[in-house]
Order: structure tokens, then sequence, then C-alpha cells
């Protein structure tokens, strides 16, 4: 089950953009598995890639088609990533391309491949092939809600955010919807995220202001500290409401715009971390008073990715002496030991390097009992910040990621 | 259970050491732990000890006597760490000293302290002074294997490794014991590892020897990716070997020696991963074709810690997209994906940035169902290599450690 995470709000449809989703039989018969997105003649696309070097075939692709040309169709599949695949997988994926751009006349170069599922099989192309109809027959302007089903794997619910704002008097709607659940560790995107406003942007701020809410959102995030072959994040920008073309990124609009844009990425991000694999705790992780972000989120991922953390979180169980050790072996040069304080909360629980003095057992316990906890840290030797969201290491992790190709 | 761990052998006496172990209810009653070692006069001593910023009170008393004298003994306690435990927990440490150093009639500071078990409690002094005379009585050249149990935490069986070798028709003894379970990846050393050899050797050889035997044995395994505040491993050098006192590096009885030392390390780590918590795989990772050591190890030690090929080691899954995909985030700059090559046991799993053409997953299966699994990457960039080793992520992992304070 997931941790707090709101059922399904109404996703509003974003003009130009539609949406099919049909079930291609990929992994799993029955099973909603392939999507379509459509997008607008003279729209403008903003995209963020997996770091993982040994990147998937239709990562290859897509990067390669982005700088050919803006996008007119994403084509996303599940239960096979098409990653470790070769260059038979960089054929698989084009072929899908090939086949869609007929079926909607297009250029191949123009449909941007997107998978998402089990790592080294190859893609079962026929399939995806046989899936295209349906799904290119469906395509409609309210098919998120359809779409964040469509990409789910291990997922145990579908996660999108919506919102409309009123921009000098325009209203502009941003919807985006995202996947993931486990090998979540992103390096420039998480798993899946699909992201669209029908304000019009420029190409370049498009992509500023896409990198800029990845960076606190996606980008801050780990469920097993796996940076995965095939995380892609991409936002679209239609152009269709009646605001005026943003090209300054001084201005107020775009700074509410971006704003609204960070806001939602985060809520995905925390979506996806919610219901991370085995999930019955959703963490926060507070850095403060570090020299520099890149230290503080060091700090911040040494505590999320110690598993004798995530497990004490699990048994709801206030062994804070796992978090000072996991601070302690973070490799921060010059920490003033006598300086640091961590909170569990509300209740200071490390002071002067060691047990704060009014510290009780039961205040640790009663934090650590709830689904969502705070973890602060400040390191006192600078004014910069970051912030981490992880969950728990549960039975379930490790049963769900034993039996996952079974 | 341990994975393929052999039952204790005999453990040679080494001329000049003594070892004393008493049960003082630190943790439970009943249970052996508390350990004193005697050291005999003129004996030199080499340790290393934890990188963790946040080192034990311990830690920290043993850096500075041992920077004053050679010790003449050590005291282990198990059940607490005296870890996060600041000021009080340095007066406590030192407590334990003063009052062993009065009992044996030495000074305080010959006295090494070391401590393990929860992190952040004040250490029950008390109950340590109340064991020092039972633990004194007991004093015994044949004490390594009862000192073996005392050590023990989680651990559920004993370590030690002894050897007997004929060195310029001299007659050498080394023996050695170790504990640890879990928070294993060590930064100099591993948890608590005690080393004794009756040859002579020169104080700078003796620690030279020991950091080169530990950066091939303690610091090359993890079983969850924690650095200890507590790692500790000392090698006492007696003297009482007719052996002529050991002063050149370059002399074939150093290196005779010094293979002997590392040996004994590599073993004695091995059986640390071997008992790790909640084990039942014990996994060779050997990275080769490296551009410097520090990477090969890099690339090892991000397979080693994905939770994800953990828990397919569990799961006995050939999952080896999972192991390619820790290869591509751990930070290899120029790697060249077309080159990599992995290995499952003999078996060639990964070629050319893809599966291997012959491979199939029966034979995936067959690898992965031992209880003991090689993995081999060849980066094919460079003559450097690096072996770590590792266990498996199972579901007594999480119970362990989700009951570890209960």
């Amino acid at each position: 089950m997931p941790v707090g995470l709101k059922p399904l709000s109404v996703l509003h449809p974003v003009a130009g953009v539609r949406l099919g989703t049909a079930s291609a039989g990929i992994k799993k018969p029955g099973r909603r598995d392939l999507v379509v997105m459509e997008i607008p003649p003279g729209a403008n696309c903003a995209a963020v890639f997996t770091q993982n070097a040994f990147c998937a075939a239709p990562v290859i692709l897509a990067r390669r088609y982005l700088a050919q040309a803006a996008p007119r169709y994403l084509l996303v599949n599940t239960g096979n990533a098409n990653a470790g695949t070769g260059a038979q997988g960089l054929r698989d994926a084009e072929t899908c391309c090939v086949e869609l751009a007929k079926l909607v006349g297009c250029a191949a170069h123009e449909v941007l491949p997107f998978s998402t599922g089990v790592i080294g099989e190859p893609l079962p192309v026929e399939k995806i092939l046989a899936g295209l109809p349906e799904a290119y027959a469906k395509l409609s302007a309210t098919g998120w809600e359809d779409a964040a089903y469509g990409i789910m794997t291990t997922d145990t619910a579908p996660k999108g955010v919506s919102r409309q704002l009123t921009l000098h008097g325009h209203a502009v709607t941003i919807t985006g919807i995202a996947k993931g659940s486990g090998m979540i560790r992103p390096d420039m995107a998480t798993m899946l995220a699909y992201i669209a406003t029908d304000a019009a942007v420029a190409p370049q701020l498009l992509q500023r202001c896409l990198s800029d809410a990845v960076r606190v959102s996606f980008n801050r995030i780990t469920v097993d500290g796996d940076t995965s072959t095939n995380d892609a994040c991409v936002l679209i920008a239609t152009g269709r409401s009646t605001l005026p073309r943003v090209t300054d990124s001084a201005s107020a609009v775009y700074q509410t715009l971006a704003s609204a844009v960070t806001e939602i990425c985060v809520e995905l991000a925390q979506a996806i971390v919610r219901d991370g694999e085995g999930a019955t705790k959703f963490i926060t992780i507070e850095v403060n008073g570090g020299a520099g972000e890149e230290e503080c989120s060091r700090v911040a991922y040494a505590i999320a990715h110690s598993p004798l953390v995530k497990t004490a979180f699990f048994a709801s169980d206030p062994n804070w002496g796992r978090i000072l050790a996991a601070v302690g072996r973070s490799g921060i040069a010059d920490l003033d030991l006598e300086q640091v304080t961590i909170h569990l909360g509300e209740t200071c629980i490390v002071k002067n390097g060691a047990r704060a003095p009014d510290y009780t057992e039961a205040q640790g316990r009663q934090v650590m009992s709830a689904d969502e906890i705070r973890v602060g840290v400040d390191l006192k030797c600078g004014a910069h910040h970051a912030t981490v969201w992880t969950c728990d290491f549960s039975y379930d992790y490790v049963r769900i990621n034993a039996e996952y190709r079974t």
C-alpha cells in the first residue's frame, strides 16, 4: 500500500495533447501497457534522461530524434525496458517508431520511444505493433488517467498531478503523470514522467524550467539507490492557451509557471517514493547548514541509502545511532561533530555529537510510529540545504524483487 | 546459517599473548561479552581504525593511547558500542582502562579499549568493571577460541584463523580472530579483528604489513554498505619466536610473513561476509581491466551495494540486467560499453553491451543456484583489478535489523 498517496484527482486536459492507451499483452495479458501521446505542431518539448552509462535503446534513439525535430508523438511501452539489448534493441525501437509514424502520418524521427520493465530481454516488437491501432484509435484529450495506468510497472497506484493557474488573466493548465517504484535513484529524471502545459514557452527556457524542477524533485528521491537505465522526463508546452509566449526567465509569469512545474514535479516524485517497492513509511530528509548543496545531498543520500536506517524505519525503531553513523560516513570534509544536530520530527535527538540531554526513547518512538517521518540534520558549517525523500526497507521489498521475474 | 563457513579450527597460541573472556551481562545475561588480551613487554602493535567521522569513544581513546606507548592490554566489550556518547563516553572508556590498569599493574594508557554493539546508549561501566576480575583470572595462552566467541554480536558463528610457518628454519605462528555481521563496509578495517604473531617486526614495517593486508581484505567486503563507527583491526608482533627481527620490506622473510598475514585477513574478512546478516549466498565480485584499482573497486561496490542485485541473488534469479545497470551507474569515465563483458561463474552473460549471443537462461539459473557465486566484470580499459566480497539480501536481513534493539 502506498504511504499517504491520495487517489488520482482530476487530470485536466492540456489543449493540443491527446493520449491513447492499449493492452498489448507485452508481459501479462489484459493489462494496459502501451501509451501513445500526441503533441500538436508548434509545441516545444524539453527532456532529461538517465545518466546511467548503459542507457536503454529508446533513450539513445529519443536523444537522437530530439536533436533532429520537435516530436509529434511519444510511444511508451511497459513490461520490457529494451535495455542491454544492443544493436537489435536499437533496431526494434526504430521499427516501433517507423510503424507508429506510418499510422499517424508523420516522420519516424518525430516519434520518441520510451520503454520500462525488465532489462535484457528482446523487445516484443510484434505485440507492440499489434497494439498501436488500438492506442491510436483511443487518442483523446481526456486520456491522461488511462495513460497514468498504462505506464505503471511494479507501481501499485497511478501517479498524476494537475494544476490550473491564471497568469496575467490567462488560464493555463499543467498536467503530469509519472511511474516508478523500484530502481529509483534518478540521476537526471525519474523512470518515466510526462508533463504538459498549454502555455507557450521558448525552447531553451522550457529546458531550463524542466532542469530546475527536476533538480529539486526527481533528482532528490531514492527507493533503493539504483539508477535506472531508462529514466526519462518530458515537459511539453503546446502554446494553445491565450497566454502570450513566455520568453524571459526574469519575468514574473515565467517564475510563476516554473514554480508550478516544480511543485508538480515534487508531488510526482514524492508519489513515486510513497509507492516505493514495499514502502510502509515516507521519509523526508532535510539537511541544512552545509557548505554547498552537493554536500547536503551527499549526507541526505548516505542516510537515505543506509539499509540499517531503512530497516529501523520499517520497525518504527528510533535507532538514531544508525543515522549518526550514516552522517559520519558520508565523507564531508571538516565536519565539526560538536556542532551537528539531528532531529526526528520536532524532537532533537543528537546535539554536540551525542544523544541530546533531554531526549527520551518514548519521544523517539512516538515520532517513529507515524507513517510520515522527517529527519533533520544541521551541519552548522554553511548556508546551503538539500531535501531528499525516501521510504523504508521492508520484507515486501525483498519479496517484490526476489519474485520480480517469476 | 553462515555460507560455507568452516567450523573454528585450532587457534594456535602466540607466544607472549594471553586472552581471558568473561560474561559481564552487558546486554544479555550469561553471554560471553568481555575480553581482555595481554600483550608482552617489547611487542610491537599496529592498528587501523574506522574512517567514519563519528568514530566511537574507544576509537578516539585507542588512537590517543597508541601514540603514547606500546599497549600491554586490549579490553573489548560487546553489547554496547560506546559511540555517539560524547564526552561521557570518553570518560567511561577511560574509566574502564584505568580500572583494568590497576588490576594488572600497568599504566592506563597501556590499555586500548574497543567496544561493539548498539550505538548511542551509555556504556554500562559498572557491569564491565565487575567483569574484569573474571576475564583477568582466565588469562591463558589458549584463550583464543573463547575470545572469538566473546567478541561476537549478531554473528552466528565465531571467526578465527591460525597458521604456522617456517621462516628460515624458525617456526612462526600467526593467529587472528574477527567479528562482524552487520554495519559492514569497512573503510580502514572491519568491525573488530585481532591478529598476533610471535615474529619480531619493526613498528613501521608492522603497520605497513597490516595496512597492505587490510586494503585487500577487510577493506574489500560489504554486507550493507554501512561503515561502522567502531571498526578496528590490530596486528601484534610479540617477538617471542626465535626468528631474527624483521626489518627489511624487501626481504623474502618479510614477503612470506606479509603474505601469510594477508591470507589470514582475507579469510577472516570472507568469514564476516559468509556470516553477514541474513546471508544465504557468498558472492565474489572480480572487476578486471580497469584504468585503476579505485575504478575497479567502485564498479565492484556498485554491484555489491545494489539492493536489486542482492535480492536477485537471494532469489537465485539470473537477472543480469540489474548487474549491467549497476556497472552503468558506477560513474566510470570513458566506459566503452561495446567492450564490457560480464560473467556469472564461467558463463559469459554480457558481451558488447548486450546479452551474450549464446547465453541461455538455464545456464544462468545453474550458476545462481549455488551457494557461492562469482561475478566477473572486464572493463577492457586497463590492467588493474579489484575483488570485493559480499552476500545477498534476504528476508532475514530485514528481520534481524528490524528487531535488533528489541
